[in-house]
């Protein structure tokens, strides 16, 4: 049985408010059940200096935590003079996969900021970051591409990212924290809208996992992945293939998995 | 002409959410015009090292800005390494006025941590810190007093803030991000519940000013700081000279200046 | 009673040492009692990033305590990694007030420099800083106009600073050390040579006060502001509205307030 | 066709030295084609602060790329201040894997410090690593066992770890960095001698990858880390099931893949 | 011709002027030329983390220039976040030249902090140091004495410390930073009162030396120190074999070599 | 009597592994005794800010010692955030001693990097560090020579350096750890192949020297740095006076002092 009542693979109540914030050119408040993630997509118009010339673009993310977004208070990273390890492994995570689905040569000299900040944490903030990303960073596109600065738009696909793992004895998706801190085997998943595969993390910390329990996890995985995607479609009108992208009128979405 | 067609005195709309985060003591989500602040009150069961054996608590006030709460984004300060001056005067500012109106001695050897986090900012932001932060103080302090941590509650008042300043030739209250930067004069005024000062900040960057303009700043920040702690009033049923402080059952909070 | 048996508006005898340093363009050891600042002006072709091409200068203040200024011993900054919050609040202040007095148009693209290194601590030696620091500007720039590099004498006025506070029940001009310590209200006051204000910090740390205390300090502060000025004129001639300013030939002064 | 003409399942030739250095518990240089790393196990005989007081001890790694280990020299972490994201992200990788393969109750109260030094780098460095490391680690736990300071040997498994990938559109095994840096999807998989996973990390930078390259790259990992384990065995004996761990009297073996 | 006419074996007017600080043990403000530099000695009753129990004492020194003491401003320290190579290598020759003459056992436990602080720079700053803090650690050690917190004065004999060097083909004495900057090799010496060195360092920057060079640096050098030394006895009257330290009754001392 | 039963003057064996890095331009593995030192000469085609459009060009060197290259394990310097004192004294010592022997105008503006990581320590690594770059050096520079990038070849003369000291009462040469711990005077020594001394350092470190001490131990260095010039000779065929530099086809030489 899990904590909270849910089957093996239902995944918890998925709430996204978009335009959280009126400056940025994409944003969100993504809420996975008590995890809180606000999202935001900031062009511009430089290139870190690994690039300049090249006429490609980049992706940085950043991901942060409030201090209280924790059951106790955590020390500001800025307190301890660096991003810690756990938050860097994150960054690159998350902007790692959102270029897998952005053409960096479409999107010119430009830079991507995706941040990334943790309101409250129960369990999934990065994948749950990813999940929101990609609406802020497709908001983004979009706007790019209407106000001419790109030819055509530089999203390839869909993208979102679930946990999944092996608790007690059995597999479920989209652990919350007290799942997450129990679980045997930990699994970060993220997935394009056409099925494919961009990162696969799995770890037994102070444990091993067999082959079948990896296909079940990657199988779980799938599932969420494709109910997260269908979230994302209610404010993202696309067809990959096309390079077609379009906004639609929605400002909010409350999806409940039964 | 004020850039919003505010008059003189008038505030702008102050929203206040209530328990904004689930895990913190005391927290808010405080909002005046665009500008929106992440308060929460934190009980730490310990002091900082130059207290420790005195008895006496401390509150320490941690501010921060989302790199894209800005019109354009800014570099995270823990990219940087270390948080700005600006950002540790306004610290210093917040704590200072908070330990103004708790007797530290009744709080005993505990930290109330203090986190502002600023979502989006439009002018304002330590000022309007200050007054979220009473609720979410107040919020914590009844929590410890019920608990029976505590005596009697270490709440001594309300305490608000707010900034005026001198405006094209014309003083003005409640300064958003467009006046702000155009202002030749400005003072930040942190006033208790019953109308004493707890501390006055004025700057004229590149500007003097007069007595007479200083009087007329003062005069308008104690209008506006007695419509805040009346919002907070909605809040905290307080009556200080009994040392009586009550949680009033409200969730959210709105005000419009007319 | 004063703890130095001093009457409540009379301030510690005052002692000017100019062109202490060498190098410097403008350099004076200031002494304010047990105070002893030592103050350079320093003119670097160049402004930073921000001002490039503007065609304005900039005054960057930095302010340092020598590590046995104080009665104890205290950690070198350099070792911490950073200046304190403290640190950079001063720093701050102090380029803001004199930026107050200098039109950064007519300085042209470059920075000047003002470090303020204290000796010997017993309060009061960012207020100190500032005084001192007028003069040693206020012959940089003389230097620099003599010299041809700005058409006229950037500086628009002269400028001082003072404390003032409540301590006991009384308001006090001048706070020492031990004073300051025990003041339930302390404030900062910089004033031009014409009697307006560039800033005003009130701080009532742990303590809150009146409106009749505020205008008591303001008036205090106001008298200590007149006889600094004074003293500077012994140094520099001037008539900020003719833009007139010369060196007057003195190599140091003594003040004693009776 | 890879660039060194070996076979999609081949692996490159490995040598291992064995007490390379003579203070630490266990030391290799393990060399897998170009790649040279330095591995020391280092007993300390106390815990981090979270875990004093709990009778369990810890393995903390750290790993570090000479400047010139690289084609063209990169910058010592030192200069810039703190270690990279990468390096963080590699010592997390490489502690959490051994400490999946040791019991950390039988440790006792101490740590072991794993240090990873890559003389020089030609891809595959955080695995290469981790297969290295096995043997220090062991080669320190039966020291630790045979002086009587803990009671049994606290390891429970072989443990190694190497890298696939899609070069071109074909699945290889152990990269080399020329077929890295081309590669459209990197695996690094850690596994036991048990054939458990200890971890999966696959990523397809820029690229995305479907679930019959995932099916087939650990189907060449397997192979792989079989091979590293049998070279392991040259060194170590080793029973899990019965705790029964022994050291082969052996300095150095050379394994070529044919 | 040296370019301020002195003879090769000339060293330049040394001033020193006793108890410049009111707070520290011992203090002076020492002028060698244009070199002005005020030295500490600070007694703190701890030791440092590994002497703990070791009935012994140390002596920490710290060296640090106002960034306006030299001809062109320099940047403090603290605003690039370390010491710089050179003032740790300074820092720790003061050090070890002063732990050189203490008998640290004699100390207790307590450490000696030495400041040595430069207002103003003309070349020879750290060996002036060095003879500015034997005077300054002197009156400290007899304050130490005379108070009974130490059974015998620690100190074992004098010491001072001088430059030559070679510049353009001449051997010369106490070389100013225009000598400094054009010498082929520069020496600094650090000797004590009974003739032994304590530290030799002899560079040859871009060029290399003779061993009749280095007797004739080594001649030279003894000669300055005996002067420097000489002024010395102005202010300490010691018998070093009787453990006999005392203070003699002068504020100030200033002398000119013809 | 020394611990490993040497005679006063005689050198422990060294041992030099030539190209130990096959990607740098020159690269040494250098053992004398049980310290092993990893060197390698990295160019790189451009200067540090100060020397850009001087035709000069710059040596850099950086030294690093693995955190368990010493009996107990070190905590990385990168952990501490930057160099240690000791790390920088280090590498300014290395970095000028073969610029002594490095024309820079011949060299072009182009940096040497000189990696110095010290894999195992038992004494004298920075003078082992310096002996062995020579020979890295020489072969970047007539690496550097035969491509035609420099006109002449920069190098001016052999270089090398030694340890002495009094260790018990006698002078020895070439002290390894444990006679460097109780060493009363410790002695580093640079000199070049025609004789001339680069730098000489000597430290009393709590204990003073006699000129008779200074004498021997500068005679006994000259003995040692002879024979290490003659094992860098096995290397290098150098006739300095002709600006004649040769590699010698040798891999590895071994040398026993007898």
């Amino acid at each position: 049985m899990r904590p909270d009542g849910r089957k093996p693979t239902q995944i918890r109540p998925v709430k996204i408010t978009r335009d959280f914030n009126i400056y940025a050119e994409g944003s969100v408040l993504i809420e996975v059940g008590n995890t809180k993630v606000v999202v935001t997509a900031s062009v511009e118009e430089k290139v870190p200096p690994f690039l300049r010339g090249s006429g490609q673009g980049w992706i940085t993310a950043e991901y942060s935590m409030l201090p209280r977004s924790t059951e106790s208070r955590n020390i500001r990273e800025v307190v301890r003079g660096s991003p810690s390890g756990r938050t860097q492994e994150i960054q690159r995570l998350i902007g790692r996969s959102l270029r897998g689905v952005v053409d960096l040569k479409k999107l010119g000299e430009r830079t991507l900021w995706v941040d990334c900040d943790v309101l409250q944490a129960d369990g999934g903030t990065r994948v749950t970051s990813i999940t929101g990303a990609f609406i802020a960073v497709a908001d983004a596109m979009i706007k790019l591409t209407e106000a001419g600065k790109v030819k055509s738009n530089p999203l390839k696909d869909f993208i979102a990212a679930i946990s999944t793992g092996v608790y007690g004895n059995e597999v479920v998706l989209d652990l919350n924290f007290k799942e997450d801190s129990a679980a045997k085997v930990d699994m970060n998943l993220v997935m394009t809208g056409s099925g494919e595969f961009v990162e696969i993390q799995a770890t037994g910390e102070e444990f091993t996992f067999s082959q079948e329990h990896l296909n079940k996890m990657i199988e779980y995985g799938k599932l969420g992945i494709e109910k997260l995607i269908n979230i994302q479609k209610q404010f993202i009108e696309g067809v990959p293939s096309l390079g077609h992208w379009k906004r639609k009128d929605i400002k909010e979405f409350y999806f409940e998995d039964k």
